[in-house]
């Protein structure tokens, strides 16, 4: 599977969250053998405000693999994360993070700041931009949908 | 209560925390009228990288409150926030911080950057230094017996 295919899984579950009119952000994990081991979509009004896509993902993942590790593994996720879901990627050790839209206003992989390039020490490979336009439009659709 | 009375919960739930060989973080959130209505300790080596105390205690809070906004209540917890958890205050909008011990290797409120300093546009009155002691020497005890 490509990028584009993992990316396209994530999206399906950023709809998910649209439909129960949460921001539309999904999140997929990869492991070493193209696995999907963790499954995760925003879930801020219907639990709190830890449970972006990311986050959930992460969850899900480290349960099924019996540990809060998860080197070697992709995140793959619709939006460019906030500060609190690029340090959990930093926290649990993900390798890689493929995302899609960028975020103006809390992205934490360039769009504010790059969490990555500060003093922690932690390293991550970093792709933006899969599946862009799709990313965007389901995000934007649905702010307008709220005004 | 006083910031100390409120902090010393908190170290209650670092000790719980090393009692169950994890690292020694507890932290405990307040609202508008004083009442502790969340509570979290670390829980990373029995569940999960997303499992700080923080997000533990924003979690439990905004179940009692019913809302993930937790405008107007503080949050104190023994040792400087991580990007992951200073992220989460910014999300859930508590309105102050409160910290025991400093983190020169992932603290985010000043020691490795300031978040709350950064193009956000979030805010929260932050105060560091509460039982700064007892927060160390936990800390410190705990890392030693693992050496």
């Amino acid at each position: 599977m490509s990028h584009e295919d993992y990316m396209l899984e994530a999206l399906k579950l950023a709809q998910e969250a649209a439909e129960c009119g949460e921001t539309p952000v999904g999140a997929v994990i990869v492991d070493e053998s193209g696995a999907i081991i963790g499954r995760g979509r925003n879930r801020t009004e219907e639990r709190d405000a830890t449970c972006h896509a990311e986050l959930e993902a992460i969850r899900e993942a480290s349960k099924a693999r019996g540990d809060f590790r998860l080197t070697g593994c992709t995140l793959y996720v619709t939006m460019e994360p906030c500060p609190m879901c690029a340090g959990g990627c930093m926290n649990s050790r993900v390798s890689r993070i493929v995302y899609g839209a960028k975020d103006a206003r809390a992205g934490s992989l360039g769009s504010v700041i790059n969490l990555y390039m500060e003093r922690y020490g932690a390293r991550a490979e970093i792709t933006g931009g899969v599946c862009e336009e799709e990313c965007k439009k389901l995000l934007s659709g649905f702010f307008k949908g709220i005004r």
